[in-house]
């Protein structure tokens, strides 16, 4: 602040870093990955086995933090010991949800090397996400570097199966230690990995049954269900619930008077249909404010685009048009799509009362399955791709 | 689990509490005050000039914490210094606004006394916020028994003044520390406090102007907004940011095609008028789903009711009815109410690019201005009333 760069250098030269930078320090409007501090863990931890693991219950021996004030801007990113956040008991993540995070998967090739899957999708949301949640903006290819590094730090986790893979959890939170409800001067980004394992048991592909109420609303017009803030997240805990005490597994959200179908559960959906004119469509519901931009969702709608083979569109779809396209036996495939489970089949809808079967299973599903080999094709390195990028 | 709590309670006093009691210890559905565990901090910080307080930014030397899992139950209510929280940094509070908390105010009377406004309301509608967040209940009597200590402890950081008071914030989060949408089997409930001054500076009554823009909307039906969870709050901020782009001070939250008015701010609203059959009303918008229902709103509705010299009503009211009232100078007075400010004038409302005057202050505003004059009554000592109780 104040004193020109270039003479900030040849000062601190000559007084050292800390007698002349504390508590004066270069404000910074993103952090670098080449000033990655790294710390090594010295106790290891024994890694899990990978036949067992349960989605987001095991962490690596690793973590990146990256702290920004108002301030002083970006500090330096840092790669160390997994361990507990010490966080103010005023922080603004806690108290009005000021956080937004990302998920993301890296997959050990059956040449053994590490790839990510388009992973600068994922930054471009997060930094979408950051700038709605009014935290700061960073550089997205330097924090991408920086998990690049902190996966070769802690790359023996990577499950050595084409059934397992390592989750990354960035997430950046509101640190400001003040209860007024305000931009926060202070925000932690950090990034968190564990091993997980296939959304299905090798070998199957169990479909979910679905409740579709309209009485619960994931998100609205004029919200911010379009962003992959935490505040998406937490309400739609007790209506999962709510659906599995009605025998459902997860939740289709439905929106408006005219019950548009939106999501599943945590997933973008998919219809695969003939559609009234009779054409064969892949059909998903439009970026209109209410769906989030998942990137197995683009990565679908490209592959189906690239092969031409039939209309795909990003229209609304009602649950009247859905319930007419199974009664006029024209639906064959719903579907939906995360980075978790990559595709998952549907095979029942419980709505206003009733269980609409839906024929996924009975049609292969040919679609869903077919998406399945094309992507993790790409993310297990059996077939080359620029989706798939190496870290190690 | 398994063994009877009578036979643990045999074997506890055999085998004393750390040997036999790690990691088991007694399932708890509620923690009770009178097991408070009580740590004084040896280094009490000075205490701010109570003339320049700001909102939200001191606290005092104590906290009070609990820790909750589904495993054991509550554990004891913790007094302790005020510090830092460790968390794991998966914890679903940080992810998934796994998190819900309570605004109240504790006020050095003029005969020295603190008193509490109508806490067990507060206490109410945290265990609704909790219910819907699908964190644990307690015991609400119990909660507010450890608030309570709390303040007495902390007895001297209530201002000496009737222009100020002491903040309290209870908070529950979650802290399961795994990363699946789920419910949390881990929770930590806390309570901060800190001195705040007067919303508007002595003697006077500022008003605010407000954006009605109906492309942000705050909450919607089938969701959260009727709760006090940390969602409703987080993705106000960058709206409030707007607001003050266009210079207006809050927001004025609308809903529907028609424009209801909801709330400003954080803060219900209120309307003073002639209505349309020539009869004064006091109007604010029902308890429908997206309105929060606030201690000041219902003491305002309360005391106005016990007057009973005009209309009072809970019903919807949109833009329209409101330039209409406008324009037929039967507009009296708009306010928010809160804890805050308790009540808070609108002199302006900025809708659909043009600025309306809103005439509350030429009209005192007559009833804002004895709405404040009788709770701060009540809040200070002033009056005798049983929604005030002692705390010390």
């Amino acid at each position: 602040m104040g004193v020109p760069g270039c003479l900030r250098q040849v000062l601190r030269r000559k007084a050292g870093d800390v007698l002349f930078l504390a508590p004066q320090r270069f404000f910074s409007t993103s952090f670098k990955a080449s000033d990655l501090q790294i710390e090594l863990n010295k106790h290891l931890k024994p890694k899990p086995d990978s036949s067992k693991l349960v989605f987001g219950k095991n962490f690596t021996d690793h973590m990146l933090t990256v702290e920004w004030s108002k301030e002083n801007g970006w500090g330096k990113p840092h790669i160390k010991p997994f361990q507990n956040l010490s966080l103010h008991p005023a922080s603004s993540a806690l108290h009005y949800s000021v956080e937004l995070f990302e998920g993301m998967k890296a997959f050990r090739g059956i040449d053994q090397r590490i790839r990510l899957f388009r992973p600068m999708l994922n930054m471009d949301r997060m930094l979408r996400s950051s700038q709605r949640a009014c935290l700061p903006a960073f550089d997205r290819s330097e924090l991408l570097e920086c998990i690049r590094q902190l996966i070769r730090v802690d790359q023996d986790w990577v499950p050595s199966s084409s059934a397992a893979s390592l989750y990354i959890r960035p997430i950046l939170i509101g640190t400001e230690p003040s209860l007024g409800v305000a931009i926060s001067n202070h925000a932690l980004l950090f990034v968190i990995l564990g091993p997980v394992g296939p959304y299905f048991a090798t070998g199957s592909f169990s479909p979910v049954s679905l409740l579709a109420d309209p009485q619960f609303v994931r998100a609205w017009m004029g919200g911010v269900g379009n962003y992959k803030v935490g505040s998406n997240y937490g309400p739609t805990i007790y209506v999962q619930a709510e659906a599995a005490k009605l025998g459902c597994q997860q939740v289709l959200w439905l929106y408006g008077d005219d019950h548009q179908i939106t999501e599943v559960g945590t997933m973008n959906i998919f219809l695969f249909w003939k559609d009234q004119e009779g054409d064969m469509e892949l059909v998903t519901p439009p970026l209109n404010g209410i769906i989030l931009p998942g990137v197995i969702r683009q990565s679908l709608l490209d592959l189906a685009r690239k092969w031409g083979e039939f209309k795909v569109s990003e229209r609304v779809i009602t649950m009247s048009d859905l319930i007419k396209g199974l009664e006029e036996k024209r639906l064959k495939e719903i579907f939906g799509s995360g980075t978790a489970c990559v595709v998952c089949p549907v095979d029942r809808i419980l709505y206003q009362g009733k269980n609409y079967h839906i024929p996924t299973m009975e049609n292969g599903p040919e679609i869903a399955k077919r998406f399945l080999k094309e992507l993790t094709d790409i993310q297990y390195g059996r077939i080359a791709s620029d989706w798939a990028q190496a870290v190690c």
